[in-house]
């Protein structure tokens, strides 16, 4: 690939998969509405509110691929969550569709379905159930890539991303966490493969607790390699073992679940 | 019921229940960005933007029940679906928060699975397709409604309604009419069942020609009664028949999968 | 049919179909452990505990077809619901295969199911979920069931009674009616099907609330034909409308679900 | 419609049809392999062997509609069925695409599934069990319209035929039976909706017994209005009640499911 | 856990995993109807009858955790197959209602689905097919089980068990062997988990030969580990393979299908 | 087993399982229409054109099982399919019925279901969906196979081979490929097991690219062990990505949903 768009390039997701994906495109177009440090050496910096329709356009254009992780990535105010994550995708998938429809990695959530019990075994397929403003923008996001595929062609790999981080840190994220490293080797494989079309893909790694069932993304060829248990003693040992009816282990989007709607 | 709310209530489908549902209860109070000319006997009329939180609030205060017909039903430039559709919809919301959280019946619509085939039958858990902006913000709809309900209790009916008009006026609406006299009753039973809860509704009348599979939502006791059978020939004559290909005989959104994105 | 065998023929249900099965066979025999009154014309009363195998032998032998009413039909303390509905039914079926097998109409419950929630549809191949003492004892009757027909062949009809009375009297039963008359007609197709096999068979009328799909047993070709929205105005009159959370507007088996454990 | 084909017009579904189909064409060209009698006033008649590559080209040439009722109807020997039912088949399609490729309705049958058992409720997408070569050699004929559909746009209507006869003559037939004037009222509607596709359509009317759930073929708007319940009387009063584990009482095939493989 | 209660000490099961389980708790409280040898440095032992009530409640008083395999564990007469495992397991729920719900992993069988063919492939929600007065009072305890949880919150795990043996012996067994290492795994992790519920658990190792899916039970986090494979080749030579249409290759439960009801 | 019949064996598959079958009989008979070379020392070589009923029947005299590789093995014209895919298929059951019915292992194909779309996972029981007039005959031998198993008891493993070469090829193949070594190991358990049915049996290797789930054939005890990825790079090295909408990255089928009806 010529030129990778990474959005969101200075948030948690952004910062680790920046080095991790250098290796995937000639050139890293890195973007944030935060400051985003120095441009390494195949690396374009370009600071954007992607609630700036002109902005997104321009940032858009003369890229080959996109990993859109640009937005609200936690439960916020309303007003926020709609400037990023509704304006701010919409944005986006004009800009794609006026720039010869770049293939996109969209970082969805498991809070897209955080309301189902943890005991229940989810396809793809299975109704959304967000679990707070923030989950509801993404299933908003779900519903644009698809239009878009429908009406256009436009492919979109929708990740419902667990909990990407470089260990799991408490009982909930033995089932949820995804390694950076599978995280990666399933964005390499979205940008490799001959069709992606518009799949739900759970992003999470091959844990021993396993609320998702990835089988209707196998044709991607994606296998992830990493598995929490091997971390699981340690999180035993930090962490009081949850409570039977707390969110954290009633519900798949456990703490979400408890959120108020913030309204300042 | 004391006090009904109907928003949209100036529009096509607000204009056609404004009528049939003053029996529902004692005032009925109706809202619209629009005139509403004059008040009836039993009318309190409210002009209100939902896209400001203030009105909203103040719109809801009072009410035991509300007919959300309110914000933008077609397809059309994304800045007036979202001001209406989405921060109208989560300003309702939050006034019903606000207000012991009367229910609500959400006029949702077809074109959240328009890009399925004519040839599919859908239950209420299949995946939306959305057909173009209105369809995706009706998607964000659902789904805010959905978590309401799990987070806080609101019961919403999810009402995706096929074709509202007084009869059906081409070879689709054979199978998406909806009769108005079908609507009222469904209206009628949402507002009286014991538990309402959060389901998802097809709007359709009891056709011939059916796409849509209502059993999941039989808890609640309302059965259609019109069939747009009656209608077949004249709309035979009036109409020529749809090519194999057309939009109109293709997808269950019809039409609508043909719009562009309008920008102006 | 020769000679049908009503057991339980004092109770409830036994009362009402004493006279409205009399048409079905030459000889009714009715039995129950409590008085029967007088013998009419076609009639056999025998008194009869079904914990007492021997009686239980001497009962069946003749019989070319039994209705089981017989033992506990509510929940009460478990020494008693053990006499009746599992001794009594492994009394019944060892009676049964050591008289020739005739066919058996057993009276299960929704009781066996009664944990589901009002909004979910359920087949017959849904998992079980009791409700109280009464629901397990009817789990053990259905599996008692299963387990004679896949071994020697004894066909049963598990028919799992919504609420069989003369008309509904309360908001639930609006739901789980099974008019007295939808039964008989039932009874008689059981006894005039080529081949019963062992299906299971929600009891329950046409009516418009609906939470059971009784498509698995149309190979029978029995269909209700009443419905209980002819008595919807008396019994919304009668009642309150029950709260959304109360036992009655949650669960399928409505207020057992609220039962205790009855210890004396 | 100019010209409808009518093939296997001189057996006894031909028959049946030939007087009820006459209004839907200007023309009906009827053929058979055996004698057509005389040709009414909007007749054509052709003799014509299905297996003869070149008299099908002639025959399908200049029509708008075939109903395909040619080829062997009952269990025979192979090479029969081959000639009639697999290469007559493979004529009939190839002559299709040859001219503008009408709609066709296929006449295939119960017996491509008649070895499920009766207590099996089958929708359109369950696996076929044949029941003999002549269920063997609809298979056949579905997967030749199946792949017709996919690569070149053929329409088929696939109707599995139950029995269809002036009336239903034994037990096995109150299932089974279809009506004369609900295959007519199907044909009507196969000509003359937008869109036919190639769905499977059980043939069957709106008997009490019934195995099959016609539900998926629900958005071409055909709903059959004849049951066999009004000849029950009549049924049980001709028929000995098949034994419990008799063909006739255990399989859909009925007695198909015993015949051996004719070889003489 | 301080204190782990082990019913059925004495039996087959009971004697495998005394040893194997000593180190899930402070202190294994062993009990049994039949002697239990000398008590080991960490062992209480007492002598129990199941069907004693208020022995049940004495025995399960002061226990943090309950593994289930008393009672009678192969086809018995219907007397002692009732007092040992109705009234045995009622006694059992009784007492933990009283004495604060210790999580119970209850020895469910195989043989309460052993009528289902050994080519289908089942979840934990097919329906059960009991194979005998055994499998029938598994079902009995699956269904007290599911009661106590839904109405009190009582963690049970269903454990299904198929065949726990140190290896397999037959042929059959390759499919359903569960190696006492994956079992103490298993029951490790049921005490160790957050949230337990109350689940179906197919008692299987990761064996070749496979009829159970337990992806509705991943969320509990344990994987078995062992497989029947690297016996395969003793297994075949030491037993001729079954005729296909033996008990063995035909059904899930193998011989105890063909086994009688014992009366004496 | 004494003499294994491979058909076919001078075709592709045939020579590649030639040698590596040797070991699973005491006699190899070898049958082609075509030239089979020399006879190796546990060799018989028959030379037979499978439409020849007769010879067919003096082929499988005497055998114990066979695997039919014999007919046409990719598109063709009709008369050539017909004669070694349907007349031939045909004397094989019909010689079996007439040998004491001997396993087949049946080369079917992907082919059956060509014209699924590769983003969608399929089980054995999704409709066929065939990609020419090759596809369509597998499926008629599937149809028999079925058939004679309901009627007869024939047992017939249905193996619908994805791509059996030595390596794959190109970017679809990655999916499809089915190892030599794992196609033995299946023909070997398919000899092996007590009871073998007539399943349906995805021919692939675990490839990390995967259509098609074999869950409901695990019952057999057979796993593959072969991938494509150690191919994957030379794969992706020799061949050109191909373009999203190719037939190749469209259709399980690949290119054969792109092939004309062959006439000459």
């Amino acid at each position: 690939m010529e030129r990778l768009l990474i959005t969101g390039a200075a948030g948690g997701l952004g910062r680790m998969m920046r080095e991790r994906l250098s290796h995937v495109a000639t050139k890293l177009r890195l973007s944030d509405i935060a400051d985003l440090g120095e441009a390494g050496p195949n690396e374009e910096l370009v600071q954007c509110d992607l609630a700036d329709e002109a902005a997104v356009h321009d940032l858009v254009a003369g890229c080959d691929g996109i990993v859109h992780f640009g937005g609200v990535s936690v439960e916020d105010r309303f007003d926020k969550i709609m400037a990023g994550n509704i304006q701010g995708v919409y944005n986006l998938y004009e800009a794609c569709r006026a720039n010869g429809m770049p293939r996109i990695v969209f970082a969805s959530s498991n809070h897209t379905i955080g309301f189902h019990p943890q005991d229940r075994h989810l396809t793809a397929h299975d109704p959304m159930k967000p679990d707070g403003l923030y989950g509801v923008s993404k299933c908003f996001g779900e519903a644009i890539a698809s239009m878009y595929h429908s009406k256009f062609g436009q492919e979109t790999a929708l990740v419902r991303i667990g909990s990407c981080f470089p260990r799991p840190t408490n009982h909930r994220m033995l089932a949820t966490w995804f390694s950076p490293d599978d995280f990666v080797s399933l964005i390499e494989t979205v940008f490799n493969v001959p069709r992606l079309g518009c799949p739900v893909i759970w992003g999470v790694s091959d844990n021993d607790e396993m609320w998702w069932d990835n089988s209707a993304a196998r044709y991607l060829g994606w296998r992830p390699k990493d598995s929490s248990s091997r971390f699981r003693e340690e999180v035993e040992a930090e962490n009081a073992r949850p409570a039977p009816d707390s969110p954290d282990a009633l519900w798949q989007g456990g703490k979400f679940t408890a959120d108020p709607i913030y309204r300042d």
